[in-house]
C-alpha cells in the first residue's frame, strides 16, 4: 500500500529535498505539488535535478489542491501552516517543516517570531527521549529546525548523563542552503564564495528558544544557550560545534561512554571512532548526523561536534523518518546514511 | 540471487562511487574491498560518507583477494588491470574504470599512454549504436573515460546524423574529483577554489583518441577533435562544450529533431526542453546526462553541451549501468537521475 | 596635481572595483559617488572592503552631482550613459564601463541591445593596434566588456600575423561578478557553487559582435565567432579558451614568435613561458592578462587561452589604463600585475 | 633609502604573500628569494600571481645567501629559525613568520611542540598594550599566529577593561592556506569544498597557548581557552567568534564604549558600526581587522567576532607591519585595509 505525498512550497530548496527523499522511497506516491508565485511552471525548471518529476506542473497552494493525500508536506513561510492544517482535517498527517508549531512557550514564541503563538505539535526530533511515543500515530509533525536539529543531537546525551553545566555555547557553520532561496544580497555567489559571515549574534536567532527548550527537556533544569551562526561557502550542511563547562569529576572515559549508550541503537546518529571528527562533505545527501566529543581538561569544558546536512537531517530527512514512525513504517524505509563525496 | 561484488581500489574517488552505488544496488553484495597503500585502514576513516562500510578494512590487492566474486571493479592506475584479470580468469565479469582496454588502435594506446597495448574490451558506454549488444553477456567491461563520455553523448547524435562536419571542438570544465585523490600542488584546495586552469591543452589530453574513436564510429569517417580540458572550482561534475561546423542545410528544428529521435528512450540521457541548459549541479550523484543543443546560424556551427557527474555517469554509475546489461539485470537497476541539489 | 574622479554606480562590483583602484592610484581624489536604490547608504555597507571609504554616503546619480570632476566613470546599467554625458559636456573625461558606446555598428547594436544606437567612443582596449593613439587626450571612452578583453588579447596577435582562418570558437568561464549584483535566482550561492552553467548559448551573447568587431579590424576580413559563455563557481576571473583553423604552413615556433612580437612591450599582457597555462587565480585583482598558445597539428588549430580579472583588466582596470593614457599620466599608474593568491 | 630584504621559504602560501606586499611597499628592494626542495626553480611557477618576480629564482636556504640584507623574513617550518638567526648575527632584523620565538613559558613550548624552547622574542601584534615600544628598533620579531591575532584582537578590549571573566570560548574558521601547501589528503580540493572540518579540538591546537598568554598578560589573570578550528572551504580568511562570561553590570553600551576606546586611532583595527557584523570576503589581501561585539544578556555573554585575511594581517601583513615600527618606518607603509572583494 503506498502513501501518496503532497509537498506545499515544491519550488523552494527544503521542498526540493523532500521530493528527492520521495522519489527514493519504496512507500511513497508524489501526489501534487505546489508552489506561490512559481504555480504553473515545470518542476523541470526549478528543480533540474528532479528528472523523473521535470514534466510534472506546480499547482497553487490551496487545500484543495493538497486535500486527498495521506500525507502533506509543509514547506512554507512562518505563519501559513495553521490555516493550511485546519483545512485539512485531522484525517491527514501533516509534517510542518516550517517553525509554526514547534516551541511548547507560547511567549517565546511570540518574542523571537512577533506574531500570536499557533500551538504545539508532537516534535519531529526521534531521537530525543519519549519523541518516537509522541510521533507514533500522530496526524500533526513539527520538524525542528535545522541547526537545533544539530545542537540537540550534539548535546542532549552529555545533558542526559547530567555531565555538563546548564549553560551551552555553540558555534555553528551552515551551508547556504539553510538561508533558503530567497532572493537577498548577501546570499549571492559573488557575495558567500570566499566568505565566512556571522549573523543573529548575540542571543537573537530564532533557533535559540528551540534549543533551550530540548536541552532544558533533557536536564530537567533551564539551559542558556549562547548560539552564533555563520553562514559557509557551501551550498549544504552544518557544523555545530558546542561546548559546556564539565561538571566535577568528568572524565574523558566517561564521557565517550555515556554518548555510546544514550547514542546506541540509532540508525541516524553515529560517534565516530576516537580521533576522528566530523565533516559535512561525509553527509551531503544523507540522513546521517556524525558525532564526535573531546574533553578539554585544562579548560574545563565538553566539547561536542556534530555534521548534518541541513537539508536531509536537518529538515527533508528529518521529515520523512518521522512520517515513517508516525504511520507505522520502518523508521529508516527510503532514508541512508550514504553521503554524496567528494 | 545477489551478485557479490569486489572493488579494487576501494581508497579513491572512484572506488568509493562504486561503493556508494553498489549499497544502493537492491541485487549487490560488497564483497572485498582492497587497497594499496591503505591495506588495512578501516574504510570509515577514508571514505567517511559510507557510514554503512565504516568498520570495513582493506586488503591489500590480490588475485586471491579478489577471487570468488561474481564482478570485480578495477579503480586502479592505469597498467594493472590486465595483470589482474589474468588472475582472476573467464568466469568472472571485470568491470575496468582504468584506460587500459578502451581503445581499440595500439598505435594510439602506444602514443597516448607510452606503453603496450594490452587489448580492446568491450566498451561500456550503452547508449553508443551496438553497445548494448557487446555488452550483453560481456565477462570484460571497459569503461569509458569520464570526458569522452561527455563529449560522446553531447555529440554523437550530429554526427549520427550526419548533421555536422568531422571536426569537432571541445572545451570541458571538470570538478576536480577528476584528477583522483593523488597529492599533487596544482590540487590543493587552496590552489583550486576561486580558479579555472587549463591542462593538457593542444591536443595532448589521453581522452583525445577515445573520443576520436567514438565519433569516428559513429560517423564512419575520420573525425578530428581539439580538445581542452579545464579543472573547474568544484569536488563534481563535467560541463562539455562541444561545436562542429553545420552541413548545409542543417535546420534548428532539423538538428532539434535528430537529437529527440536518437536519445528516445534512453534512460539516463535528458534532452532538456528548448531554452533550458545543462549544469552540473543537476547531476550531482546521478547518472543522468543532461543535454541540450543549438544551432548558430551566424557562426555556422552546432552547439551541443552535456551535464554529468564525473564520478557517477562518468565512471562508477557508466560501470554498473554496463555491470547490469552484461549480467541480464534491468539496466536501470540501482542507478537513478535524480541529482542532491542544491 | 590630482585627478578628481567621480563614481556613478558605486554600490555594484564593478563601481566598488573602480573605487578600489582609485584608491591606490598615486594621483586620484575621490570625488562624487552615487547610487540609485542606493542613494542615502553608507558605503560601508555596500562595499565593505573600501575601509577607508566606510563613512562616505552614497548620492543620487545626477548631473549635479557628477559635476565639477575631472572624470567620471560610468558603471550604469545600459542605455544611461549617453543622457549622462550630455549633461555633463565636453570638459570632463568620462570614461564608461558600460556597452553602450562600444561598437560602430549602428545594426550590430540594434540586433543584440534591442535599442536605438547612441554612438561609438575610443575604445579602451590600448593593445588593440592605434587603440593608444585614439585614447590619448581623449574625453569618451568606451570600456570593453569583459568577455571581448580576454578573447580579444588571447587572439588578436594570432589575427595580426594572419596565421589563423577566420572563424574562432571561443568557451569561456566567467566568474559570477561578472553577472553583477542584481538579484537572480541562479546567482544565488547555494545555485552556483559547485555548478558549472552555460548561458547566452548559439551566438546570442550581447559580446559576441564585439568580439567580431575586433579581430575583424585587426585582420581586416570578416571574423566569425562561435561564443559559449559559462559561469564558473568562483567570484573572480575569466579564462578564454580560444581556437581558430591553422593557416598552411603554421609553426609552433612560428606561431610562438608572432605573438611575443606582437606583446613586446605590453605593461598589462604576459606571454608566460612554454608550458605554463594562465589560470584566473594568478590575476585576482590584477590587471595582468596572462596568455598561452599552442598548436595541435592532429586537429590543426591554434589554441590560445587567456586569464584575466573580468573585474579588473576586465572592467574597472582596463578603464584605469585607459584614463591614464586619455589624460597623459604613466599607462601603468596605479595598477599592478600583482594577483592576490592563493 | 631603501630596505633591502630576504625571503626565506619564498615558494609557500606565507613567503609568496610576504613578497606580494614587499612588491607593494614603497621602501622595500627585494633581494634573496630561497627555498629547500624549490630551490633552482623560476618563481613564476610556484607563485604565478607574482608576475614582476616571475624570472627570479629560488636559491637555497643558507646564511650565505641570507646575509647582506636589511631584513630578513622567515617562513620556514618550526624549529630551523633559531640557528638561522645565530648565523645571521645581530645586525640584521629577522621576521620569523613562524612559531620558535613567540611563547616566553618554556613547558607551554616544550609541551605544544615537542622540542626545546629556544627563546622568546619580541611579539609581533603591534596592538597590544606595551607591544609597540618593543618593536621600535628591535632586531628580532615573533610574527603571532594567525589564530591568535584574530583572537587577541577580538578579546583583548574586553579583558583590558575588565568585562569578562577569565574563560574565553573560541570557534574559529579558516581558509585552508592557513594550512600552508603541504601535500596533505584531507587538504585536497575535492576534499575541503562544500565541506567544514574541526581539527585540534579539546585544546591540543598549538595556538592555544599563545592566546593564553596574549589574553593573559591583558587581564593579569590566568585566562583559560577552549578554542576549536574548524577549516572553512575557503582560500583565505579567519572568522574567529569569541565569548566570556560578561562580568556584572556590564552593559552593551558600556561594552561597546570599552572597544572604541581601546581601539580608537588604531590603523588596521576597525570596530563596525553597530549591526554590522564581519565577514572575511571583505579583508581578502587586505591588512584590516574587522571587528564587531554583542552582549548576549539572556545567555550572560559577551560575543566578539573578528575578521583577518590569515595570509596578510594574520602572517605577512603583520610582519611588515611590525617591521615598519622596528625600523622606524610610518607603521602603515605598504599596507592598507582595503580588501579585494566580491
Amino acid at each position: 500500500m503506498s502513501v501518496r505525498a503532497a509537498v506545499a512550497g515544491a519550488s523552494g530548496y527544503a521542498g526540493g529535498e523532500i521530493l528527492r527523499l520521495l522519489l527514493q522511497h519504496p512507500r511513497a506516491e508524489i501526489g501534487a505539488l505546489t508552489g506561490n508565485s512559481n504555480a504553473g511552471q515545470r518542476l523541470g525548471a526549478l528543480q533540474p535535478q528532479l528528472v523523473p518529476l521535470a514534466d510534472r506542473v506546480l499547482e497553487p497552494t490551496t487545500a484543495g489542491v493538497l486535500a486527498g493525500h495521506d500525507v502533506v508536506f509543509l514547506a512554507l513561510p512562518h505563519g501559513q501552516s495553521a490555516a493550511v492544517a485546519e483545512q485539512l482535517g485531522d484525517g491527514v498527517l501533516i509534517v510542518d517543516c516550517g517553525a509554526d508549531f514547534r516551541l511548547a512557550d507560547a511567549a517565546d514564541w511570540e518574542r523571537y517570531y512577533g506574531s500570536p503563538h499557533a500551538g504545539t505539535w508532537p516534535y519531529g526530533l526521534p531521537e530525543l527521549p519519549g519523541a518516537r511515543d509522541a510521533l507514533r500515530g500522530a496526524t500533526r509533525i513539527a520538524v525542528p529546525g535545522c541547526y537545533p536539529t544539530a545542537v540537540t543531537l550534539a548535546l542532549f546525551p552529555a545533558y542526559a548523563a547530567g555531565l555538563v553545566e546548564p549553560e551551552a555555547v555553540i558555534v555553528a557553520a551552515s551551508g547556504t542552503s539553510g538561508a533558503g532561496r530567497a532572493l537577498k544580497p548577501h546570499l549571492l555567489g559573488s557575495e558567500v564564495m570566499g566568505s565566512m559571515s556571522p549573523y543573529g549574534v548575540g542571543g537573537v536567532h530564532r533557533h535559540t528558544p528551540e534549543m533551550i527548550q530540548n536541552l532544558s527537556a533533557v536536564t530537567g533544569e533551564r539551559v542558556t544557550v549562547s548560539f552564533t551562526p555563520t553562514l559557509a561557502p557551501m551550498p549544504r550542511g552544518i557544523l555545530a560545534t558546542c561546548s559546556a563547562k564539565a561538571r566535577p569529576g568528568v572524565t574523558a572515559a566517561g564521557l565517550r561512554e555515556a554518548y555510546a549508550k544514550t547514542l546506541a541503537g540509532e540508525p541516524f546518529v553515529r560517534l565516530l571512532p576516537e580521533g576522528q571528527w566530523p565533516i559535512t562533505a561525509a553527509v551531503a545527501g544523507s540522513n546521517a548526523a556524525l558525532l564526535q566529543v573531546a574533553l578539554d581538561e585544562d579548560a574545563g569544558r565538553v566539547i561536542a561536534i556534530s555534521a548534518i546536512d541541513n537539508l536531509t537531517k536537518g529538515t527533508a530527512g528529518g521529515a520523512v523518518q518521522s512520517m515513517n514512525i508516525a504511520l507505522g513504517l520502518p523508521e529508516e524505509l527510503g532514508l541512508s546514511t550514504i553521503g554524496v563525496a567528494p
